[in-house]
């Protein structure tokens, strides 16, 4: 039982059906095809945001990339988690689809960024043209640490934003868990919150590979599509991806998924809190679990054959555990068992 | 019918049910997953080339960038074409990934780039730090007008690229077409003849998005992985590729589907050529057809919902017809019909 | 006696010693100095453009990457002549600076790009997101074979430009030379006739090293300060760049150097042209004359002493024989003495 | 008297003298000047490396980021001060000339950065491609805020890196204070100590604008001189850089200049820390002073005239001081006069 990765899941049997489908006839190339205007149409809908651009990519560093490349200038500086996936694990995509922009981390604060630590660097007079000019935020929900942020929470960061000139992006890879979460209104957590260009997240939650860039405000998106085809990033055959988005959202999926994702990772948490030495490192609020645990039990249970990650390498104890849309209730209670038995 | 592209066609079902049939069970991310492993194997088999660095991406614009920028610095000449992909239909992706390499277009003789020309232009001293130092040829195999060039071509080309210290790189969109056609070894039209870098389509021929950078040198490859990866080309779920390409070339769908196309637009080809008033462009190779029609059967067969290209627009009776892997014998006897109706 | 390039001489005393007197008491940095503040000044006055944004840099390698870092996308498409500066001999500067843009030359018309040629090209509908679209036009001002573009010839290619979207940029590395040949006001040529973005250079007439990018529309020019510090083009003693431009333009030193330098050229041109054998390869409009010598008539010159450049290269007999503000009256009467004495 | 920069001065009457008297007749442009020549070689004997590349450039932002585009590809990390010029004041020039590299800070130790630091980070195991592999270090000597790194301290550190196959740069925009207070031989603190890369900076020390880019090992120079072309840092009259840089270094000029800064930084540094309510923030090592004085003292030196930043912005009173080969002995005296008037 693999609880490594949300990416470690073959595709979903509805959204494998919606691509089965969509092998159908001729279409035209380069995104002219049906499928896609329906994946379009769903994720304006779904944003009650009918103006919005939209475009779809096969991967999420792409999405975030592209995303980042529309808000800054090549030599503008875009804040950052720490340990956001943008800064840490993209291999420097955002530094290359902006042309050199610098990404700059703020303090973690318990796997968030604060209000407060913007507003003071926000309050610092630039050094004129020497520093790279303040040009966008970019914030990740549900964050790595399986964490999600209020709306209030991005309002409050996003308005200090607009008033200093900054854009504000947000990584939402694991978006469709943060809503489920919040039980919102994609709207609300999004563009009504101040939020100008998401990347919305379907790989880890059910597609073989999709994600969209959308744009709420149309006028920030006019080098979008060129964006996309000079990426190598506008695939041939769009109905592919067309397919696989719209299914992700016609009719509610992508909020079934995630919400069995998080329940399956909050069964997890509180059967794993629960035993002794074991310490929570971040609340569960979405689909993955920090927790550290005795060396002997997470020995006994990688011997079982689970698979998860060590957080901080070989031989540590704190482990990331992520449930997904193919978890299964046997296995969460199979590991809980299996737990149990060895603290 | 649909003759405008060979990405107008879904995947063909050998693919199709290649894919399905990894949605089982997890597997880890990233290419780390025995599909991926599969198709890297089948690569190097196909090509005899037991120590080729194989990576997979969706796109061909991808695999061409990718792999130019292997053999460039930012400031390097990069010849092609003039109507090459690489220059023409790529949206300067070529120059994004390689940091700002020059792709400089040979003259064009008959749709194919020459060793006359090539030789002329390498006998010129440079004029030292001046001019963007020669890199690379790029060659693509089949050509955008279905030409193939022949085993001498290549080698002879690529023979003054290595005598001058230029690299080489081969857009293969339309590989299996022109191996289909020559009948040789994959081999001995690649790394044998010279050619250090191939991308291998798979996307025009039956496949839903994939494409192969070989890297026939391994040492020219060290900056593979994480050049991918930044771009945004690394998916989650490897499997999709994966399975794509291991079922591509496993057991010869690749030159079946290949030899089918060619086979469909040599039938077009002969049947249209043989009109009055038509006048074949360039002989037909691969799997393109370009044939000068009379203006009133151009008319008819589009208001008959045939489906192409006017190569040099609108109002212009140059046409582009492609087969595909899912050209029926049906759909083609229906062209000419129509076409020797309206002649 | 050097006639190889006009930037074989030292600067010229007026400079010189204009810098000296800059050598005076501290200054802040940076280009916040009295020096940079007369040169802006000066700029605007000789262009009758008092809102003409203008910053000076130490080459025209980087006067012209920045100028058309501002008027196009990195995946824009910008046009120039074949044998253009920005084209042959700044080792992909452009491409650097505008993170990826395309040079795409126009054919050669005798030395120009014309206006027929431009206009077919725009004449074209692009192809969607395929093709990198539209951005820009460049014109060398006086051209790489030492021609001067008309009043009239400008200002017809930059209304095709404007018509279809696309901003003009000048490479006037020997903008001085043309107006000087044209006798002119510097703004009927240059934003009057529809110029977007001015390289006004100095090093080649006089300077040590100083050149200034000159955007006439302030509304393009938002990018450039922040742009001339990430690429290093800004001097911490801003003063030696000041101090040269002022002095070049404040009180017509520009128009006398490049004026000498124009008659010395026409000198030499109306003397080689008579010899028995010789081919005036282009009119002599500026600094530069382009003459096909009998072989041991080159072969002597270079015997004798005489520096130049062999167009073509070793062996061949097509020179480019370059007057500048220090070719001396008896420095052209020696090299037409001993041309006149080997024909 | 302005203690704000070692930039608001002109250039040394030495170096005047030296560039006057280079202008004088024809040379070949480009830098195949004889004084370029001799600059070159100066270079190599201070260094006691007679291969080093070495190439001039007008800024310490040019030299930097052309010296750290040698040492990592563009997907590569490069480890720095968070208050180094490279991170903080170059407007993203690092990332842009590298193509996207990320400069990654370390964490500061009283103003330098520590082998602990490093040694604890290169002892994580990398996450295979998803994180920017580990390229370079690169330090600053003497640092922004006028501290000296020993020889055992840049061995330590550069022993660090190549253990684990980083490249090493050092900012020596400072680095004549930095050998003149360490009184060491330039080889001993440079590529003895393991510096791959060193910028030697002249433009702070007398000179009118003048870098060496300094490459001991020559195998890793291949690509300087045409990333210096693109980037538009060719000079065309290279003898302009190169009178400089050969005055600088030929009979000692670098040392005096600098040890008279730093005597004159000692001088003014002694006499405020005496100052009651005065705190020096970091020991005085070169020519630059921090120190925390009194309100009333900060705003009567200001309203005396004195030219100083406050580190912090208006209304703070931690100064920067620098002094510069042209401080006056006078104006240290009167500085200190006023300070200890106003105390």
């Amino acid at each position: 039982m693999n609880f490594a990765s949300d990416n470690a899941q073959p595709a979903c049997p509805e959204i494998r059906a919606a691509v089965e489908a969509a092998a159908e006839g001729p279409a035209m190339p380069y995104g002219n095809d049906p499928w896609t205007e329906r994946a379009v149409a769903a994720v304006r809908d779904t944003f009650a945001a009918p103006h919005a651009e939209v475009r779809l990519v096969a991967t999420g560093t792409a999405a975030n990339a592209l995303g980042l490349s529309l808000l800054t200038p090549p030599y503008g500086a875009v804040y950052c988690h720490p340990e956001a996936h943008v800064y840490e694990d993209e291999c420097a995509a955002p530094e290359f689809f902006t042309g050199g922009a610098k990404l700059i981390p703020l303090p973690d604060r318990a796997g968030k960024v604060a209000a407060d630590d913007l507003a003071a660097l926000l309050a610092v007079p630039q050094r004129g043209v020497h520093h790279a000019p303040h040009a966008a935020l970019t914030l990740t929900q549900a964050t790595e640490y399986g964490l999600v942020y209020g709306v209030d929470e991005v309002a409050t960061l996003a308005g200090l934003c607009h008033d200093h000139g900054l854009a504000v992006h947000m990584d939402g890879a694991r978006f469709a868990n943060a809503v489920a979460a919040l039980g919102c209104a994609p709207a609300d957590i999004t563009w009504r919150a101040g939020v100008d260009v998401l990347s919305l997240g379907a790989s880890k939650n059910g597609a073989w590979a999709c994600e969209a860039v959308v744009v709420f405000d149309p006028t920030k998106a006019p080098g979008l599509e060129h964006r996309r085809k000079r990426a190598g990033h506008l695939l041939s055959k769009g109905r592919f991806l067309g397919a696989q988005m719209a299914a992700y959202l016609e009719d509610g999926l992508w909020l079934r998924n995630a919400a069995h994702a998080n329940a399956m990772a909050a069964r997890l948490s509180a059967g794993l809190a629960a035993l002794p030495g074991a310490s929570l490192v971040h609340p569960t609020q979405a689909n993955e679990v920090f927790i550290d645990l005795p060396a002997p039990v997470v020995d006994g249970l990688e011997a079982r054959g689970f698979v998860f990650y060590r957080w901080h390498g070989p031989g540590t104890t704190l482990l990331r555990l992520v449930a997904s849309h193919g978890t299964l209730e046997t296995d969460v209670a199979a590991f809980l068992d299996a737990a149990r038995a060895l603290a």
